[in-house]
């Protein structure tokens, strides 16, 4: 049985709120800026010390989160404007030098498709490394870029993180970015949000739950994380009706429920271990159209010296 | 907004129960039997009447459910006795000519893996068809059976109904069996029960939500639907950790939650339309599972000329 | 064994070339203008009577042929152009008035990647009927256009045909457009040219061999046809390297050679029955390439009041 | 321009015999035996020098080719006949612990179906390694095998010897299962025959065209290579016509011909670079096929203490 003391989420930005809303006060090795858009909400939250990133349950380092409601409207232009924004802000996470090797890595598994986000990204990246390598008159400015899609574990029996970490040390690439499929505490999120990070990805995260972090420390090379939510755990829907009465009642009865907790979940969701996911019906096409900008921002970010205008509508 | 009067169910063994506790009594115009084997229970309800079909919410028809929890299991052995049992069910419930030619719809979004069941089940029937058309001397002993995967409304623009019709027109098989993704209220049903209806679809129902019926009223030839649940709705949860609450309350505190209900639950789902869904994490093998199991006893109900032995391991 | 007497083409310009030039003189019934552009050259063929018919073997019709080698470099601003050229001829073979309903069929096998051009077409033409019928406010300036894959015979066990006339007459299209994979007599076609024929489908051509015609007379509505080559027909292989040795050979070896012309085609291509086709490595990206062209010119093509702009981007 | 020397052939069977046929006597450092079954013909050849390898133009090693042209049956019974012959020369080949550790990889483009046997292979064997480090109370009696379709350079950008070694070297494997796609030089052997080979991949061969070998020098284990025909170099069509030619002509015109050779093959397909490769219509079906009997195959051969028939029907 998975516990509901709050509900599960893989975004630094509702650990953050959840929690210092909790705690009623700002949070101490956690600061947080937002910044508005036309289309688009960026909200930049920094966990600066072990105390506030085991507050909020997310390691050191910088989490971009851009929130875009207007995703859902599926309208190439403001795809684009968004796009802009998520290249403009993985611009700005690293400096690279212009030779820099970048490695894309698709999380996640293309045969469930709200997990196939990551292998659906790395489908529609301009690869470019092996003209580097092989027929260097056709690299044109390009950077040397190069993916994988490494599956599951239920898939090839192999921990994702071994296979990224013989591939990282037999090419040894100067940045990772590794795309996944996120789990979300609101509803709202599920493909209105990306989220990027320097911490790379943690242990037990994201919808298919890593056993192994990809990050700089155990691979050796520096991790950006680009996840969307395409879930929310079937418990935090409990867990939202539970705290909504609770908030409704008495504080007799809320002490009961309380105490019942266990028993409520356990006829609400019998058996959940955490992998029973909520999705929308039309996952299908949320996937299609989010691994579009996400390629299109990941071109735009790290080709720059490819023209801005082609590179963002090599895939739109 | 949906309602939250009751949760949702496609499955006719579900309705009845919900209403019969509901009611505390026997529902006229419906009939229910069970039977027990190794691996599987099988229940029959019958629903005789207008009253019975209004009652549950279901068509008049006959509904043989077959439950077997250890489909969760991935064991060959016991899949294929399953297998025989819902062969053995599909049977029964129709008489057909040895000649009889066989449509077999597979309902359902191939790019979204919950609601793919159907176009999986057809990728993997035996069709012959095209045999007694143009190539006689190959047929054996098969009957004629054809298939199509008319995909959804939102991929082609057409009304799944109005393709198949179109094509049963033209065709003019003897019976329809139409394979499609459910939708039940209880989640340790997905993907462990099989339901087979001789009532077809109705508008509505499944993971897609058709809008047109299939069945023999509108297509004009006897229509079976087969189908397995592969979600929940997001709504049950919430309506069942409510019930939960509600169970454990004094009589007070009840009638404020029933009086709450629409904000409790517009604070647990927000905006929710009803194309929330839950599914397991391992979606992708449960339908590669269940779908070669449909397929396997399609082959074995429906040419039983050809040797039982080979039809079940055609496709295990 | 199929005869050799001359390579197999589905495409006129090349029929009329090869009859033209084995007898050495215009052909009655057959009419052939050219137009160059920057990007590609349009010839277009008019069959005109039964005569010319019979003599290149291809329908009555208007056939317009868009050659385009400049498609090997995939790039995307030409790719752009020759699209253009593509929605512009499209637009100048019919008078469709401005809420004409369309149906874009894709023809052929979906898990053969040679002959999965015309199901990757329709993943990618902007649908819009549901929306006229379910959700007018939605509909923007589009005329409604539908979509469908309807498989091969061995897949279905039913005729193409069958499936699409079935279709065609429950909704009633004002306009068919068949999208097809081809196969040429010339290699370098592959990829490289595009035919627009107002003919429709013959029987036994395209890379599925098709039994029914798909054409006016056949369905009942007009049908264009739109077929790219990507395959040659191994035996054309065989048919060019025996020609080359003959117009290489004196008088005498001449007729040894065509005398022994079976016995060298049976070594060369043993007990081949038609079922052997020649194609590139890298026919994967050429089938993703082309397939969003069409797809973007029937966008551009149909849909005239919608932003040309925005639908040529739609895909690209 | 690639050369017409002799047709092309991934297979030491099918290099043996023209080499050999050519010098008119026994080839030095190589050895052939023959076996004949019910549904299939064995043949052993056996590379032992530097000589011979360099001879036949394939490296040292033993190569174990099974020719089972009822293949083309698509015949259940059969098809398990020939995976068992096909396990019992893979188990012979090699003695492998009890424990040992097994990566099966892939070779090939998931996206161009000539050339997807190897990830299709994948997609179907037992996979357990992830049971054995994370589950053991579900490994049963199965050794630990592991499973990578690395994809192709034009996909990654990575060459596909370099994701080998990375995995390789994390993982530790005691022996690699390499699957491929081939290039045969005769049609018929198209889906019919099944190579086995202890040198692995050489660089250059397959479908794919690997630059870098895959073998136990270059990896650090043993590896297996498993291999297929599913293409025929288109090139090879015009050889064996220009050689049926040659066959029948006289004296004087052969030398003609010879002379010619060039231009004839220019004429015959232009500008091909090796890229252009024969394959059968059918090639969905036969790749759906032979990856069942290979996956089986694998299941049985290095599965041996879990029930024979189970593995064997695990994919049939």
């Amino acid at each position: 049985m998975i516990k509901y003391s709050s509900a599960y989420t893989d975004l630094a930005v509702e650990a953050h709120q959840m929690i210092s809303e909790e705690r009623g006060k700002e949070l101490p090795g956690v600061s947080v800026e937002t910044e508005e858009h036309s289309y688009d909400f960026v909200t930049r939250v920094k966990v600066t010390t072990e105390e506030g990133a085991k507050l909020i349950g997310k390691s050191i380092g910088n989490y971009i989160t851009i929130d875009a409601p207007k995703l859902r409207n599926h309208d190439r232009i403001i795809d684009k404007e968004i796009g802009k924004t998520v290249a403009r802000e993985l611009t700005s996470m690293n400096h690279l030098h212009e030779d820099a090797t970048i490695l894309v890595v698709g999380l996640g598994n293309w045969n469930a498709t709200p997990d196939a986000l990551g292998p659906r990204v790395v489908d529609q990246v301009l690869v470019t490394r092996h003209l580097h390598n092989y027929a260097p008159e056709l690299k044109g400015g390009t950077r040397p870029l190069c993916t994988i899609a490494p599956g599951v574990l239920g898939i090839t029996g192999i921990e994702t993180g071994e296979i990224i970490k013989g591939i990282v040390d037999k090419i040894k690439p100067n940045l990772v970015i590794a795309v996944d499929a996120l789990a979300a505490s609101s509803i709202e999120r599920i493909g209105t949000t990306i989220q990027m990070a320097d911490s790379g990805i943690s242990p037990g995260s994201g919808v298919g739950n890593k056993r192994m972090g990809i990050n700089e420390k155990s691979i050796g090379v520096p991790v950006i994380a680009i996840g969307v939510p395409t879930v929310v755990h079937a418990a935090t829907i409990a867990f939202n009706t539970l705290n909504a009465i609770i908030e409704s009642s008495s504080e007799t009865h809320r002490e009961e429920i309380k105490k019942d907790a266990d028993k409520i979940y356990e006829k609400a969701i019998p058996k959940d271990d955490g992998s029973l996911f909520v999705t929308p019906k039309d996952i299908d096409v949320l996937i299609k159209d989010i691994s579009r900008i996400i390629a299109g921002s990941i071109n735009t970010a790290y080709q720059p010296d490819v023209d801005l205008k082609d590179m963002m509508t090599y895939l739109n």
